[in-house]
């Protein structure tokens, strides 16, 4: 698979997002983006940080910042993409 | 200098942080630290953010992503670092 996939942190509880991302490991994909905008972000890092102290295998590779345009407003948002890799999610973790 | 500044974000308004880096960067630090946890971890990379926008020269240069454990409680809080370089803040910048 060329694109990573993303799991897009919102407002709901941080395990939520977990199990989605357990999900996105089962169906084959070694790395993920664990992305959250605006509030959600502190959310975002909680969410790989029970990734990385749960799931056996599983690492933080890269923090990337960046900032988003609302559209329509001049405003801007941070966002935060948090790359989380799982080279050996073993079949007894499903 | 050995150790590097550390400016630590709270519930304060983000430009309240920003300031304090100019202030940081201005007393002769390239590099400086936005730390935030739990919930400011949002305006923490707020901060970054404005301050890589407004300020010429600054730039992130790593994102850190950790935990820690509360004093008397199991329970981890999320900590973002931020590392910003400025290698050129220029006088008139002040």
């Amino acid at each position: 698979m060329s694109s990573e996939a993303v799991v897009i942190v919102g407002r709901k509880k941080p395990w939520n997002y977990v199990t989605a991302c357990i999900t996105v490991f089962n169906s084959g994909s070694k790395t993920l983006i664990i992305r959250g905008r605006g509030e959600n972000i502190s959310r975002a890092v909680d969410v790989a940080n029970l990734l990385q102290r749960n799931i056996a295998g599983a690492r933080i590779i890269d923090v990337r910042i960046l900032e988003e345009s609302i559209s329509g407003s001049s405003r801007m948002v941070p966002v935060i993409e948090i790359v989380v890799e799982n080279p050996h999610l073993k079949e007894n973790k499903r």
